[in-house]
């Protein structure tokens, strides 16, 4: 029996094409039977973030941080043609008249098929980022456990 | 007999000196007899466009579109110190002062090399860009052809 | 006895935090015993400029890209909110308060855990920056060398 391929993607932009790109390649390996896993680190840990204001104890720098940066995948700006924030726009009437997926039911097609969505504690840490903020059944974890799975890995990308 | 080792990269970037680097890591696979891949999606599909305007219907989205993103390789702004596009005519100075290859040259020795050069069906899509506004000889697929080649690859990198 | 394991990571950004990622993971995989190699090309080579001004014999075009470019790790901008200097303070306010590694405190680690850093004689070439001007202790190869490191390596990176 041919063993199990694994794709491991580090998702470290917070831009919404480039989380697109990196769900758009998650979701297909999922469905051609990779174990598929994406580390979402620095800020692409936004892509993972509630889109409601939950209300946490904070630190100064850490609640100023939550203040600017984009809370969830919808929020998102893109990495080219941002344009103050009509790019964004752009991109999401192009999909919609395509039918094809936005950011957030890229996410939730990856929850569907067990994509293994991990935030990274390092960095939850650093820019105070608390469980409460982050969507539900996701995996919290550090460096050592993104090497253990990637060290194994057939497609390692850092996105 | 050593089996062929594979470079995959994805192409993601509009940037110049980002797709230089993509196309200087595969040219020199190619030269120790790696089976290259370019997959082209969303912003890096620009380096394949053909310099001239190619008369094409289109909705108004995608003319918005064809019109913002650069046409070939050539009009490509740089990722750090654009300077407002004076930073690509430095780093074409320098290039030219040093003999070394600009992007257009890197992409053609690709060509003569075997590298295949793919375009992403589905950006192509949601861009509306179309067959004829691509250099010719190169090949269209999408992310399932690109994790069939990603996956037995030895280099896989996004760019 | 199993075989030692690989990670090659091209660190082609010159973002402060970009580099971070990477050094961050260059680390950990020493830390679990790969053998690593960082091969900074582009803007990834700052990382290895001295913070003091070198002497040096320069064209031009070499000495504006040396007085533009930042010099050392320290220096250099992050890849987002970087609100023109701002950002980079914020963010090193926040590694200090959380007994976080600086850049260049992961740098020095590095080179203390015998990572190999190269810097690719190509772009110092290009950009005219000379073995003077970088830190000790690194090596100097071309993409002929990363590609051998990178075609037998379990991680690959581009960053």
């Amino acid at each position: 029996m041919a063993e199990t391929k694994k794709t491991t993607i580090v998702l470290f932009s917070g831009d919404y094409d480039k989380a697109m790109a990196a769900y758009i390649i998650a979701n297909g390996a999922a469905a051609y039977d990779h174990e598929v896993t994406i580390f979402h680190t620095f800020w692409g840990l936004n892509a993972l973030r509630k889109e409601e204001n939950v209300m946490v104890k904070k630190g100064f720098l850490e609640m100023m941080f939550g203040k600017m940066m984009p809370r969830g995948a919808d929020k998102m700006g893109i990495s080219k043609m941002n344009f103050a924030g009509f790019g964004p726009k752009l991109i999401k009437n192009v999909i919609k008249k395509h039918n094809a997926l936005t950011l957030p039911q890229l996410i939730e097609m990856a929850q569907e098929q067990d994509i293994k969505l991990v935030a990274c504690t390092m960095t939850m840490d650093l820019l105070g980022l608390q469980q409460e903020e982050l969507l539900d059944n996701i995996e919290y974890a550090g460096v050592a456990a993104y090497l253990a799975d990637a060290e194994v890995g057939n497609v390692n990308l850092f996105i």
